[in-house]
């Protein structure tokens, strides 16, 4: 297996989502509005970003279980065994998340953003924005 | 500066692009198919993923300058500097590709994928599953 270069925290994820089990499975079911905080060397790297700007968050799900290939999806047992690239499960080789969100605000290195699914703490690693007419 | 675990390359691009000076900046502008070798370890991931399929492949940009935190967009010096997380320049602190495509077809560990605009050797980080109706 082929290691690549590490991921640095680029700022983290200030939620009232504590745990997994509170956190709605996307943004879009109903998940509350989050702060960014961003690492203040990146500063530079947020010019131009507005409110009101369509953004994709990425973020490393550090919760997750890397080691999972297959599950079933929504945790339905009901649902047939799928592989891990077929679904948007957490628990996968590179639990990178991918969250796209209206920037509310922006206040120096702080961002507010919603709605965003991800828990208090998660480390974000990029900010896109999102592309016409497709991510 | 926080570091995060590595990522570990999960299959690589094969691609008619040799190079970025080729490579269209976004699949939509003119990008060529190209077929994703899965690492055998990962076949169970892919359970579930057909032909006509619209993904998102993240990959890792390994041609890329992380230490860049401001562009002119498109490389256009008469745009205004703007930072990286406001752009989809490649250049940026985590170069994490986010690449939609259909799945053409699906052979064993060989995807084949379109169009996409990452060049030959890219590695391939994840890939998931398009929601609806948003990525």
């Amino acid at each position: 297996m082929r290691e690549l270069p590490r991921l640095v925290s680029i700022g983290v994820v200030r939620s009232p989502l504590r745990s997994r089990v509170d956190a709605p499975r996307q943004g879009s079911e109903g998940a509350p509005d989050a702060r960014i905080f961003l690492e203040p060397s990146y500063a530079d790297a947020l010019r131009g970003i507005c409110a009101g700007d369509e953004m994709l968050v990425l973020t490393w799900l550090h919760e997750a279980d890397r080691d999972v290939l297959e599950v079933h999806p929504r945790d339905d047992p009901s649902r047939p065994l799928t592989g891990v690239f077929a679904t948007r499960s957490s628990d996968r080789p590179n639990p990178i998340g991918l969250h796209r969100v209206t920037v509310r605000g922006i206040d120096g290195l702080e961002l507010s953003v919603g709605p965003l699914e991800a828990i208090d703490g998660t480390p974000v690693v990029d900010l896109k924005p999102v592309l016409r007419p497709q991510p």
